[in-house]
């Protein structure tokens, strides 16, 4: 008998096109394939989880947004009004929003999920982002939401974030497992000028000296926050042990990823990188993770918008792997 | 008052988002929203063309698939079953083929467009293509069935193409037009072994050398064809003049568009370069065109395939454009 592998790669060359003619989509089939190990694989139920938590360091100006757009910006995510909103009711995408941490109290809302660990982290200027048994709790939150969407059938899903302030969080995550200067890891994030990128470089520098770490993964997301990036590390984890195909979006979604690699390497079999972030660590990110991501659209938005707006791509590959006639079907002659 | 590019980057950069972080997005937004002389364009009736069309110079062994495959293929996109068939449905793309020139007959078919000049084009290695008039004729008919989509409000389109032998056409074009070698412009079309690209590359250094040409746009189309290539080049043309946005697809379709060019520039700024095709002349066509395109997915299969697949994105770009809300209407602080 045939590997699964072998199989689908034999039904993907026989279709009525040339040998590898439709590259990468031909790429994303197959592992599609090997995850859900079939050979008529099905996305069902796709969908975006939108994570978001408030960061003290924010305060510091990291960033050149203030601290109260992360609850104004969720607002916007129930109201239908920001970017995710619409990319994903385009694609027929699900999306939740998670409270994981906001420094603001939400009402009921049937799109929002409360697992909040605090009122926002910890200035990592001052102490570690959060105590090991929040990063742990919030590890845990991540895994039970992921859960309760695999119940109710997704098997496809994607990882989107808000928080001001947390592409410092993610550079420094970055910074510290992958052993690059930290200066190398900092980008502009939502938009800085020239001095704004250099006080952010030099604030990043001071509480990456601060804190002096080992190499355990949850110390180093537990001292360098936040509670929606530790969140989505236990999501990763979840989801890959569930045997779902991941979304992964851009760079603090994978610095989650890079912590939840560390926990388990075997989790990027699941994982298809949509697109290559504007926001320059994200590059650097995917070259660690040896990973190709489908688009290159120079997207630095966050929200799990690259994976909403790549769905369509990754779903094309399903859909000639699943409908296209063979040559024995169409009766077209093969290559001579 | 403000020029419409004015008005369409004020809406764009007030959306809640970081100023510049839909990227490509934004780019394409502007573009459809100058073609369209609106800050609300619409997508209307979306329609991939597929031309075509046989080649005298198959016969002589540019491909290493037989030349009876243009026919089967045909039959293949009337029954549904090629990547084609596969990409239009999912993403709601009118689909109409057109007999431009192959060398069989078909039956009526709610989508085929019947406009065959002639059973394929002569070898040209022999003679040219076809004649002053044949091409003439093409060109006509590729406008008129661009108008008869525009009259059932299409104003977007794209063209595919589908014809044993048309990478070489392509190549011949697109060494004569840019001026580059041949040898420079020949690729492993639908997939030659070494010895077959040999070949490949001898034949139309022959074909080449046989034509001495000018720089009419016209008869260096008419020599070296084919019948869906002259067409696709009328249609440019007519689709532009009609306003249309045109999505460019791979190798085949640019090589109609560098001819297009020639004739009318200005029908650039109605296109939007869908993907970069793994052929490898087409990087260097878009090169020529200081053209970007929005994917690079190593795709080589024509059809138009590209063009369907990269609609969703276009249709993203519309989209955050006209449903996103800006600061003002969701109530989020602006940069500081």
């Amino acid at each position: 008998m045939n590997t699964i592998t072998e199989q689908l790669q034999h039904k993907i060359n026989n279709k009525t096109k040339p040998l590898g003619s439709l590259g990468k989509l031909e790429e994303i089939a197959l592992q599609i394939g090997q995850i859900q190990n079939t050979t008529s694989p099905k996305l069902n139920e796709p969908t975006i989880i939108v994570f978001a938590a408030d960061h003290g360091l924010a305060d510091a100006g990291v960033s050149p947004f203030p601290k109260e757009v992360t609850y104004q910006m969720v607002l916007n995510f129930l109201g239908n009004g920001a970017a995710i909103n619409v990319f994903c009711k385009q694609n027929n995408i699900n999306l939740k929003v998670v409270d994981a941490g906001v420094d603001a109290d939400f009402e009921n809302n049937p799109n929002l999920i409360h697992e909040k660990i605090a009122n926002g982290t910890k200035n990592i200027l001052e102490s570690a982002a959060m105590t090991i048994d929040e990063c742990n709790k919030a590890i845990e939150a991540g895994g039970k939401i992921i859960s309760d969407q695999f119940k109710i059938g997704c098997n496809i899903i994607g990882f989107g974030e808000m928080g001001i302030g947390n592409t410092s969080s993610a550079s420094l995550l970055m910074s510290k497992i992958i052993g690059l200067n930290i200066e190398d890891c900092v980008g502009n994030g939502t938009g800085h000028d020239v001095e704004g990128l250099k006080r952010k470089k030099e604030l990043l520098k001071q509480a990456f000296e601060k804190h002096q770490l080992n190499s355990d993964p949850i110390e180093i997301l537990a001292t360098f926050g936040g509670f929606e990036i530790a969140m989505m590390t236990g999501a990763f984890l979840k989801a890959a042990e569930l045997g779902m195909t991941i979304m992964v979006d851009g760079f603090i979604v994978t610095s989650a990823l890079l912590v939840a690699n560390e926990i388990n390497p075997e989790i990027l079999k699941n994982c298809i990188f949509t697109h290559t972030s504007n926001e320059q660590g994200h590059i650097k990110m995917l070259n660690h993770l040896n990973a190709n991501p489908i688009l290159g659209l120079d997207l630095r938005l966050g929200e799990g918008t690259g994976a909403a707006v790549t769905y369509p791509i990754i779903k094309s590959a399903v859909n000639f792997l699943n409908d296209m006639a063979s040559f024995e079907d169409a009766g077209v002659s093969n290559k001579e």
